[in-house]
């Protein structure tokens, strides 16, 4: 095995090109054998073999500064920097991450996992090159996809008008995750199929820089001819325009090819775009023929490519279908992701409405804008967009949905820990950042039933509406056709109780449910609430129970500060009830790891156990000041 | 006067070129003279007079739909459609306000406020129009500033992308707020400077039009030649590339010329781009000269063009000079803003140091991460945006700079209330949202001398790191040229007492503080506390004060859901201390409106009469219960 001698990319350099073809497929069947047993995103992996391969035999990192965007794609780098003997533990608790780390080796330059950071990240490190007077390369990976994100073309922008020396690689795999969005991504299947294809490209290029200059006037005339005659050859003048020189297009996975490439953009002054054809899921079958299937991916069969599915239907699943029926019963329900038809289920809804269903591609921020313009016009859309993926719509859900009043539905799947990508992909900020926002009602369904129940419960709201729920399988609830909705602001009373209030914020009401049981049996009676709406919340259910047991213990997956649990301190507070003890349960102040969500909950204390130690820690202080 | 005719954009009409123009004189005086008194955006108005009277005489309002980028030069249009008798209320507190306004107006289509909605909006409309198959026009009027915010480009890249009848009015002012920044601005003046000016363009695209198509491959080449030769004579293929039809670029100031190439927009099938060149300041003189600090002022002479100014530093300037002090000492600082040097105070560095100063344009997403990988490099990036523009780089904040711990400093100008411009101004969500995110140190300074001391603290911390103050005059605390530091994560305590805990979060620490002696005078003795430290909050500080007195009141210019109150009432559960009265001030759930920031406090008793009012009512409660 190549991949055996390969500690570091320095042992790259002395490979010869058929040597790197051979390290690639060793490369390749390992991150199918991996990631077949951990989980993970496997098609874009596949797709970027020879291209990491040809960037560390052509760069020199740590020296040179390498930024993967998004950085799913980042684990045949990972195995090149030293980190092969621990790739098995990939996205386990306590393993390796599934994303760049920069605490993990010096050769990951950047943390990235939202997209479209990469080139900004360039930026201050060439800025920083450059003021310090270093010589080093700084290059940024980055998909089609992820440049439709608009951060993604502010970067661009602004490193073409400083004409940094900077290379980004457009890692063009003609899909993002679920297919072509946007007027670039057509630019840029001209430019594939562009019959000039490098064909006497420089010869041209060449001679045009020959051209004379005589007199401003003609100078200008003759400047636009040779515009127009570099237009006729060079295939990539969009960049062009924005300062970068275009090279391109190429084969992403012809290894001397792109060695090639890059050694002329090395050579090059000023911001270098290289355009690099890859396919999604290249070299292993079934992910060639779907790679929005195995764009991330669970365990799964090598030979089948079969991927274990729970027999429950997951939230996703419940939502897709639901919104499906809504919209059969209503014709102005309009559907919007951003990039991720399957992830958020609208694929069903895609089927059967596809005129009133719309991905803008990775670019939520547009998302929730249109969505506001829609809702202007009497329409009613259902965003579906991840809970860590909404923050980057943060200011457009304040101000063009909540400050206007519109009834634009948020509907925010993998709310909570989503467990193996980790730090950048749990959603454990939303109840936070959402609360805050005046005119927006927020609801957490304890199961699916419930979301499906929430789902109708939005459209009577007719205002500005969140619905967060978790990632993963649902408990296996029942699910009826029944078009049930929800009292607006009442909360539920699972059971009532004298000695102890408990909350369980979404499905941690059945962690609350269980916890009550468990203590019943030490003789402590709780009532158990599952608040269900966040925003308006039900002070009055709450207080009447607090006001009962003077003690409460809140569970939610979040982040504790400014939480559901301080809301409601804050009404507590509001309402004057003294003498109350409450202990808050949540993610405490620091960003949680990758690992199995199981795990995760063991080791922050969202457990049963924690509820149990917590009550009678309380009970306890009870006793004592009798 | 002409303008006495007009209540409705019907009005103009019937209006000849000769009327349009000597109403747009009329129109122009009436901004100047309101401004001189209200204060609001004189600039960026005078630069559009004439390009608003074309629109609406052209299009037909409400039918056609005209969204107002930002906003801030909407006056016109507030004039033209029903709203001149009301002008000089402009920005007053229950007046109207200085920005589109769905509630004032069936001509205001969609507010507006933060940079590069208007075109995700327009897309959100114009999808509505085609589903209820209407015809109306949408229009998006967004400055060339505005156009580097990143979602103005997903906006554009979807738009392209759908075909869709949309019509872009590109406001060309060649500077948005305070100069030009971006390879797009670079392309757009050479546009604006290009030979072919219009010249011959629909001959030779008519030629273009009947060039044959015969076979594939050749057809293929034809295309490449015809889009050569376009290229040659059509200045905007970076738009035509994206789908658009580009026409201009056009004198902003010429109704017919305008006029003209609206029609033709209006015609044209697909989204069109309009680029129209504007001066800001336009026709009167001081703006001309000086565009940005005419682009928001306060009120001014006339004549003159003076401003009145306040004798006491604002903290802005507090700010922009500290910052010189602290980059003499160490050369790693770097300034980056987001197209506001002079409204944060950064031209004073940007003038000391042109080489470590960046100005990254309205991109706050880009801003932020590029000084994540400035700090990667050893660097100290202070990146000054206001409170609300910073909800933009929500998160950016997350995880670009706080989950990798780099030393960001976060210089938080405009944070509370800031008085005319309103609801999507004020900075009443920072404490809220940053609060949450773990490795961040948060300080508030009470005074601009404390400002100071917070700027050399945070050099300290070497953490990613947020300062949040108001906009303003300071209190004419003396600075000295010191280079004092805090003790980190604690709080100071103002004065000692028995009966009642302050705590003033800020520049509330004086109201406190004022309470505080007047409550004395009834025989009420408060500890008074600044806490400086949002974030570590300095918990034993104030609890220990707690203890003693029981009651405690905050007031802080925040939103109260999730805000620094909220952080003390997690604090109280926390550490179990049981039986204390607590009131929460700050603003309720709810948007505030636009007014001098003394009413609005007065409106939401963030004054020393509401502590008074809170603390009567609890040692009421204190005397009833004993």
């Amino acid at each position: 095995m190549i991949l055996d001698m390969i500690s570091s990319p320095k042992d790259l350099k002395s490979l010869s090109l058929t040597e790197l073809e051979k390290l690639a497929e060793e490369v390749r069947s390992k991150v199918i054998d991996t990631v077949s047993k951990t989980g993970g995103h496997l098609a874009p992996n596949l797709g970027v073999v020879e291209l990491t391969l040809a960037i560390h035999s052509v760069y020199d990192s740590p020296h040179d500064k390498i930024i993967w965007d998004v950085g799913h794609q980042s684990y045949i780098h990972k195995l090149l920097t030293g980190r092969k003997d621990k790739f098995d533990t990939l996205r386990q608790f306590g393993g390796i991450s599934g994303f760049p780390k920069r605490e993990e080796s010096p050769h990951d330059h950047f943390n990235t996992g939202h997209s479209s950071t990469s080139i900004s990240a360039a930026i201050g490190m060439a800025l920083a090159r450059d003021m310090k007077m270093h010589k080093n390369g700084v290059v940024a990976i980055i998909g089609d996809g992820a440049l439709t994100g608009g951060m993604a073309f502010e970067a661009l922008n602004y490193a073409g008008h400083l004409d940094l020396d900077i290379t980004v690689i457009l890692n063009d795999n003609k899909m993002s995750i679920a297919g072509n969005v946007g007027a670039l991504s057509g630019y840029l299947s001209r430019l594939r199929t562009d019959p000039m294809y490098e064909k006497g490209k420089e010869e041209i290029e060449s001679i045009l820089r020959r051209l004379p200059k005589i007199g401003t006037r003609v100078v200008r005339l003759a400047d636009k001819l040779k515009d127009a005659l570099k237009y006729l050859v060079v295939p990539g003048m969009l960049f062009e325009e924005l300062g970068y020189t275009y090279l391109g297009p190429i084969d992403g996975h012809n290894i001397a090819a792109i060695q090639q490439v890059l050694q002329r953009a090395k050579k090059t002054k000023g911001p270098v775009l290289v355009h690099v054809i890859t396919t999604k899921g290249k070299g292993y079958m079934p992910a060639e023929v779907k790679p929005n299937i195995y764009h991330g991916t669970g365990p799964f069969d090598v030979s089948t490519g079969d991927t274990k599915k729970s027999n429950k239907l997951t939230y996703t699943e419940v939502f897709g279908k639901t919104l499906v029926d809504l919209a059969k019963m209503n014709d102005k329900i309009i559907a919007i992701t951003a990039a991720m038809p399957d992830g958020t289920g609208l694929n069903y809804f895609a089927e059967e409405f596809p005129h009133r269903y719309f991905d803008v591609g990775i670019a939520e921020q547009n998302a929730v804008t249109m969505a506001a313009g829609l809702a202007t016009q009497g329409y009613i859309p259902f965003v579906a967009i991840y809970s860590t993926f909404l923050q980057r719509a943060y200011d457009q859900i304040i101000h063009d949905v909540c400050l206007q009043k519109l009834p634009v539905i948020f509907c925010i799947d993998r709310a909570g820990l989503v467990g193996e990508d980790g730090e950048t992909h749990h959603g454990l900020f939303d109840i936070t950042f959402l609360r805050s926002i005046p005119n927006l009602t927020i609801m957490v369904p304890k199961d699916e039933a419930e979301l499906r129940k929430m789902l109708f419960t939005a459209l009577k709201i007719n205002r500005p509406t969140a619905i967060r729920y978790p990632r993963g399988a649902g408990f296996g609830v029942l699910l009826n056709n029944s078009h049930e909705t929800l009292e607006i602001g009442k909360a539920e009373l699972l059971q009532s109780g004298n000695d102890l209030t408990l909350i369980g914020v979404g499905p941690h009401a059945y962690t609350a449910m269980e916890a009550a049981k468990k203590l019943l049996k030490q003789g402590v009676s709780c009532s158990v609430i599952n608040p269900r709406f966040v925003k308006p919340i039900d002070w009055k259910s709450i207080l009447d129970s607090i006001k009962v047991t003077k003690k409460l213990i809140v569970m939610e997956e979040n982040i504790i500060a400014g939480g559901f649990g301080s809301s409601v301190l804050e009404i507590i507070t509001q309402h004057q009830l003294i003498g109350v003890r409450v202990k808050l349960l949540g993610v405490e102040d620091t960003f949680v790891t990758h690992g199995n969500v199981d795990i995760l909950r063991q080791h922050l204390g969202l457990n049963v156990e924690k509820i149990i130690q917590a009550a009678t820690a309380m009970i306890g202080l009870k006793i004592a000041n009798r």
